[in-house]
């Protein structure tokens, strides 16, 4: 029996830009939609051209998606204008985007206390902002708002604003619980009667998290006809968010009911990208991320309990529901050394280093790794700096440049002018090298000093002047007594590879410090540069 | 018609401190305990006794719960003993709980990998257990470990393990779905046929959110039959948690279905402390509560886009599912870069600024929170800064504090050692005065050299003297063509009520000065403090 297609659509860069607290930047939206594009998503509804100026700039670039639709969301046309003349639906049309999302009301308690319109201009609205972006030839859907509670207020009228979009060329009318009211069984009875009147084929489900059920929501939806499922990236979204994919698309591969019946475009290796996927959200939110999270949080494998964990080194299936492995996540045995050991070991593996399982440097870096991370390290995420403490205490790492000493200061005067100042003593061969630098930042100044100077550094000059700083990120965290700032580095050169450098110390110029350095040094490493002498 | 009753068993205590990262004290417990008593759940499940010295302490003292039944926790007798030999037994019905709950296994696959004993030798231990407890006169639960995997696998032996228990005097059958894996639809298929071996009135059900699913698949019990419902406070628990009784329990009262065709135990007006239940948590576990929790969170009902903004002040169902006073939460309009005039209003109005709907002064307010935005800061969170941006531009906040100039140094030697020095010209009543700080950062220096120095700050000496700072966040944006740093602070003072600044700024040392000024700012301001002269 072939199988029916349930097609992917994330609003995390619009609905769940209306999150509380986020606040996308141009950058932001653009790596989260190259991860949304890779993963292989069928839609990504980049915001709201028009509306503010991140989105309409957003929307000005053709982003070359591999498999994605971008779609430009909006609303429908306003009473006052006709289609062709309402400036909103044509920055929409105007905009880079393959398909548009327009929303309208679909209750009529909205269309009476909200827009204070009648019914019937309603109606009118939908069925003339429908004919005017079809006609422009972008794929076409229709967000009835408030769906479901204006089906309870008013079926036959609900039902008509979705035949307004439906019957004048909608690809997809999606069905939206937009204050996330409804519970499961509601949606099934709806959905029920609602595909007597448009096909499931054609049918979307938008749902909100308001009573925890906007992962179970969308199912019964699926379960009941539609054919179109929303949602966001960790459930990202207004209030209590929006459906979560990093559960939903698991489950429709994973578990037997929906994968036997079901499948969806993204493809089966791609699925193993959906805990880096969840990550990479928190790292530009700057989030600490939920280590709940079903399938992809840290400790959604994690066993503590002793038998558990017996059980578990038996047969992983006895409290596991899938394999950690299907999503990209991992298992995480709380109290066993020895799990400990081996996660090391096939990290090591995976950087080159070939080692024996009783080699008694195994235990050494594994307590390195767990103090480190008790101060505020994580190495997760820091693939060099993991590769170079590992390394230094193979004794596989020569010392390249030395720092002796360093200053930096940052003065305002009285005129209101700031002077980031930095200098810092360096040795290479047995030679003292003064370098000096400023910046728009203490930091800025340190790096500048150091890196505007190659030219001073003597033979290590050629290997560090294509050195970058990609990206720099700082987070304070509360560990034990005091705060501590961790700064992570992203460096590249020019070989195109990026590397991932942390520095951790309550200063955070030090912190800094260290994570440059760190970057040099892997440059140095991974480039055979000679040893200091 | 008369209403079922549904009972609510909370094992926040129990499973809940299984959690990864959670280790409740006898106080935590016992604050916790104490707090759920008040708002009526059924069973307060604390422990294990016997298990480990907290939990065998916790119940050695007879705790005088006004409505909860006291439970303790543990396993069927192990085959080696008998049920009257059993120390482990023994330890249970001698500790002070009420009630007793033992989880056995009930699928095929755990009795014979985990156990390694016969599936009769399994039931047998299932049946002596119970006939022990019941004839001690507690009340007796079981909790059918794996049920839903259990019954996948050998249906006729998962039930007979329900029937081992039921048919010795159970008062209450568990159904858990403890590797969390199972879906709604399987909990509704599987229910159905169980209620054909055991009464649903003394069904239970034990779900966890592996798939997200914990609250729906209660529900979807609950609807199937079954009258007791486990879970925890804001859904803690192993892996990905427990279904969450902060969810369900507005859910029975507030959602017609159920409200309807149901009741419980807790009081109409308690439902008012669920908002303070689910923080105690979090304070008691020292962590951040989750914003977004449904009924909740702090975001639960907070409205950011323009257009909603309008809709709620017209009437809050217009996006709201209940009103959030019934949960003893509140509304939360939120002022950003998509609000429009109506989120500035209606923000000013809540701070007791009473303004005109055309009064000017909106418009440039609100471009000037607009510029602000694009340029990195985000007024979403920081409510102080947003009120002092307001009330400087309706010309209310005179002048305090005047920073002339600071100039800050971190230098480190080649000893290793690093020394932050900040010093700062500030000028109250057209003095001049200097402060000089040292800290284990630059900007905990230049904090220290204005706080710890309130005392030189003559007439303002009062008012800062019992300012705190609470937490320091950092985040490095890039907007346009340059990286800045916005620096977040909250800040407290004696009576208790925090309040959140914000400064943005390439430099951040800057950034952080400017967040650190309107927290001072905000402080003087709020109490009255004179202008300078």
């Amino acid at each position: 029996m072939s199988k029916e297609k349930i097609y992917i659509f994330d609003t995390t860069l619009r609905d769940g830009a209306q999150t509380q607290g986020v606040d996308f930047s141009i950058d932001d939206k653009e790596k989260i939609a190259k991860s949304l594009d890779s993963l292989g998503v069928d839609y990504i509804e980049g915001g709201w051209p028009g509306a503010n100026p991140t989105d309409t700039e957003f929307f000005n670039k053709d982003p070359n998606f591999k498999n994605s639709n971008l779609t430009a969301f909006g609303m429908t046309k306003k009473s006052e204008h006709s289609a062709e003349n309402d400036p909103m639906l044509s920055s929409l049309i105007n905009s880079k985007s393959k398909s548009i999302c327009l929303f309208g009301k679909s209750w009529d308690f909205h269309v009476d206390v909200a827009l204070n319109i009648s019914n019937e201009q309603n109606l009118e609205n939908i069925r003339e902002s429908t004919k005017h972006v079809v006609k422009s030839g972008k794929e076409f859907m229709f967000d009835a708002e408030h769906f479901f509670d204006g089906y309870k207020s008013n079926p036959d009228y609900a039902i008509s604003c979705l035949k307004a979009a439906f019957d004048n060329g909608a690809r997809w009318v999606i069905l939206c619980d937009t204050n996330g009211g409804t519970l499961p069984h509601e949606v099934s009875k709806i959905v029920n009667e609602v595909i007597k009147h448009v096909p499931g084929k054609n049918l979307g489900i938008h749902a909100h998290n308001d009573t925890e059920n906007a992962v179970a929501n969308s199912l019964a939806a699926v379960q009941a006809g539609v054919r179109q499922v929303q949602g966001t990236i960790n459930g990202l979204g207004e209030r209590c968010g929006n459906a979560n994919l990093m559960s939903l698309i698991p489950t429709f591969y994973l578990k037997k009911d929906f994968s036997e019946n079901f499948e969806i475009n993204i493809k089966r290796e791609n699925i193993k990208n959906l805990t880096q996927c969840s990550r990479l959200l928190d790292e530009i939110l700057n989030r600490k991320p939920n280590r709940h999270l079903p399938y992809v949080g840290a400790s959604a494998f994690s066993h503590k309990g002793g038998m558990h964990v017996s059980a578990v080194q038996k047969d992983p299936k006895t409290y596991e529901h899938i394999n950690p492995e299907e999503v990209g996540n991992s298992r995480n045995i709380v109290v066993s050394d020895q799990s400990g050991q081996s996660n090391i070991i096939s990290r090591l593996n995976s950087i080159g280093i070939d080692i024996k399982k009783n080699d008694p440097k195994i235990k050494k870096l594994l307590d390195e790794v767990k103090d480190r991370e008790f101060i505020g390290y994580s190495y997760d995420g820091a693939d060099a700096s993991f590769e170079l403490l590992a390394r230094r205490l193979m004794g596989d790492i020569p010392r390249y440049i030395s720092v002796n000493e360093y200053d930096v200061s940052v003065k305002k005067d009285n005129s209101g002018e700031i002077v980031s100042f930095a200098k810092a003593q360096l040795e290479v061969d047995g030679k003292k090298i003064l370098c000096e630098g400023k910046g728009n930042g203490p930091v800025n100044a340190l790096d500048n000093a150091i890196r505007q100077n190659v030219n001073k550094l003597a033979k290590y000059s050629e290997y560090l002047k294509d050195l970058k700083l990609v990206d720099y990120k700082v987070r304070i965290l509360n560990t034990g007594t005091e705060a501590v700032t961790r700064v992570s580095i992203e460096s590249t050169d020019s070989n195109g590879k990026n590397w991932f450098t942390i520095g951790v110390s309550p200063n955070i110029i030090e912190a800094s410090f260290k994570a440059l350095v760190d970057s040099l040094d892997y440059k140095l490493y991974k480039d055979n540069a000679p040893a200091s002498t």
